[in-house]
């Protein structure tokens, strides 16, 4: 892939590819992740593309850290999680698969689901996903 | 601890603890990890004593997500490492153990050092760790 084109997550902000939406800002975009590790997973996704977090601007990154604390506050509502960790990786070796800067926003649940090793993910069923990304965007309101 | 009490890294902010400081602004502190999981290993604390990231004003969580590309560029510079990871924790079920917010940097070297699972520290040595940070604040001029 040449720098220009567009990543994954770049399709996702441009509605190319559908996904379960729960903010978006000027500069920064949050979907469930399609392959969570407990429910609530949510990513916050920079609209500037940067591959990884060293590369992207302070603008964008401190956007992103501005809407950290409250998209957090919606995941734990919606999921009825306390605790959660928040992730972010750059690189192969760092487990970065998706080449655009994320961070994911991981609740813990009492069932011991959250941020595990090796990363246990399932698949987000869709219309769980839309009944869940509903009642996130509603505690952002 | 009641609300007021200052936390270990408020003490560490206020100087009443030393560290091996790197980088410091109207909001944000940042030092070696004294637990490193690998060399680099370094804290970005805001100075707001909130416990957990979904307590932390707008202001406070959007000025550490600005200088955290900048600490991020100086702490690979300094160690070697491309790869990294950032992770910040909430709550004693998602391994938090200080009581204030912070998030992780983390370098992935060729050794494998870095984030794994068991969380594997090593303690910081004094010495290394005065010359490392040195290194760190000088990639940060």
């Amino acid at each position: 892939m040449v720098e220009s084109d567009p990543s994954i997550f770049t399709l996702i902000i441009q509605g190319n590819i559908p996904c379960h939406k729960v903010y978006e800002d000027e500069h920064v975009f949050a979907f469930l992740d399609i392959n969570p590790c407990s429910i609530g997973h949510t990513l916050v996704v920079p609209k500037e593309q940067s591959a990884t977090l060293d590369g992207l601007s302070e603008e964008a990154s401190a956007a992103v850290g501005r809407v950290l604390p409250r998209i957090s506050r919606a995941v734990l509502a919606a999921s009825g999680a306390t605790d959660f960790n928040v992730l972010q990786n750059n690189g192969e070796a760092a487990f970065q698969s998706v080449f655009h800067v994320h961070f994911h926003i991981i609740p813990k649940h009492d069932d011991g689901s959250g941020l595990t090793w090796p990363f246990a993910t399932t698949q987000l069923d869709p219309g769980e996903g839309a009944i869940l990304a509903e009642r996130i965007r509603s505690h952002l309101k």
